[in-house]
């Protein structure tokens, strides 16, 4: 099962003819969450081949045109292509107004319902939950409202090993209360420990998505020791004022938080449209923390099943 | 002095990878006119290389999405690359409250005057005026309000003949009243004609721009001779009562608009995306009409300046 992130657009508020504004495409265990939806984020998930209907939720991270622009048109086009099935967006209360404007200018009545989540901007905050995932929202420090995101998976139970199973001839309905942790006792009273039937699932993944935020110590805790960390740097280091000024993070600062908060991999995007060539910027933030890449159209981040050892 | 139309989107209400929604651009005299405004509109202006800035007045047919979804971001843009000169939209009047609802989410005050001008669904309407063209809107048959427009040079006054001025060594403060129509005395008493001493301005050019419509006789005289027209075709001949229930046209219907408006030559575009190969439509079109043209991403659509023979 997947747990993979596709970057639709990399972009800071302007786009540019090979940047696109911020979206990005999640399958979390066939999970399909879209975060953030800039203009043209439709023509991107056709043009890597993402079927639009599967997916489920959307969250927009704050209601800046760069981040959401393009959902107008994602709702729209999934109703003309015969939708029926529930679209959840987690957003400002304000996008549910924008959205419900535009359906009425058209005289749409959607042919599938649309729940509107509105997003809490003071504390860190449970949106979205079942057996396999978890999205919780936090506070980001930006010019308006503006919110993190945090998407991991549970820690599945202990796995039978299915040599065991055969070994000491378990019945199947024995391995509901072995995998809860309980121990098998074979018909001659030999006991069998949990540990010795059963193996570690793989850990549970987690991948946090900071949108426009200015340097932001308060992030290290939420993101703590994640697998993959999005961070925007929408500006080199020489550019330090300027970001505080417009509430952006530096090169560095992303950097700083991602060794702070001692994640595998960082993942830097939402560059200023001043920069052609990214690698300097790549540069910098490998200076800080070397495990960093570039965001890019098209690009997948696949995050790996990966187990405890000797478990 | 171009009279030129740049096609930005051919497609109708779903994007595809390579047709985007409806848009165009046209140089009318240096002025810059945007008809529609589809998702996506200013990357592609971008990618054709057009100065986003240099548009002054932007005419929107209707509220469906595939006609306008582009329009915030085309706004935002303008804002954030430092525009002070005015833009004037031509739209339904509600088109207002979504942008401004968009631009007071993000807590944007434009750095430019923007103004609203509500269209006229009811008859035909001069829209926009200066000393060298006109914007006319008329009404077009859609299920929602919808209108068409008219651009045209209005028909400059006749131009002096430069040989004519030196031959009969005519003053310059003689000129105007000569151009008005006036004769020219020479200092013997000879009369000089304002038809020899002057030749014609060029024909004034025109286009017309039919969104989306059903089959709608009453636009004929109001599109007669244009220089160039471009109607709908979202539906092969086989789908005629597709079109009719969708508000939409045919090939075949579009050409026949074109044949009893004696148009000079007829453009087709707002394909609908189950045609992938456009030439078959294209076909039907000329079978009724010869001098037609498909609408694609990228076509330029000059109308060169004509002068009446032997005046």
């Amino acid at each position: 099962m997947p747990f993979r992130v596709t970057i639709l657009g990399s972009n800071s508020a302007i786009p540019t003819t090979k940047r696109k504004p911020t979206a990005q495409l999640l399958n979390v265990t066939e999970r399909f969450l879209l975060i953030d939806c800039g203009e043209g984020t439709q023509m991107q998930l056709r043009q890597y081949k993402i079927k639009i209907q599967r997916i489920s939720h959307v969250f927009i991270s704050h209601l800046h045109g760069d981040h959401y622009f393009g959902l107008i048109g994602l709702i729209s086009t999934m109703h003309l292509m015969g939708r029926e099935k529930e679209l959840h967006i987690y957003a400002d209360p304000q996008l549910k107004e924008i959205i419900m404007i535009q359906l009425d200018a058209s005289k749409t009545e959607l042919a599938y319902p649309l729940f509107f989540h509105p997003l809490n901007y003071q504390a860190t905050n449970l949106l979205y939950e079942d057996e396999k995932i978890q999205v919780k929202s936090f506070p980001l420090k930006h010019s308006i409202n503006c919110c993190g995101f945090l998407v991991e998976e549970k820690q599945l139970e202990r796995r039978m090993i299915s040599e065991a199973i055969m070994e000491h001839n378990i019945p199947i309905n024995c391995i509901p209360a072995i995998k809860a942790g309980g121990d098998f006792k074979k018909s001659d009273g030999t006991i069998i420990s949990h540990w010795e039937l059963t193996k570690s699932a793989h850990r549970a993944r987690s991948y946090a998505f900071c949108s426009d935020t200015a340097y932001c110590k308060s992030i290290v805790p939420i993101v703590k020791e994640v697998d993959l960390l999005y961070h925007e740097a929408t500006f080199k280091n020489d550019l330090e004022d300027r970001a505080a000024y417009t509430f952006h993070s530096t090169t560095g600062q992303a950097a700083e938080i991602a060794r702070n908060a001692n994640v595998k991999r960082l993942v830097i995007g939402h560059y200023s449209q001043r920069y052609h060539d990214l690698s300097t910027l790549l540069d910098e933030v490998q200076e800080v923390f070397p495990n960093s890449e570039l965001a890019e159209e098209g690009k997948v981040f696949e995050i790996p099943r990966t187990y405890v050892v000797n478990s």
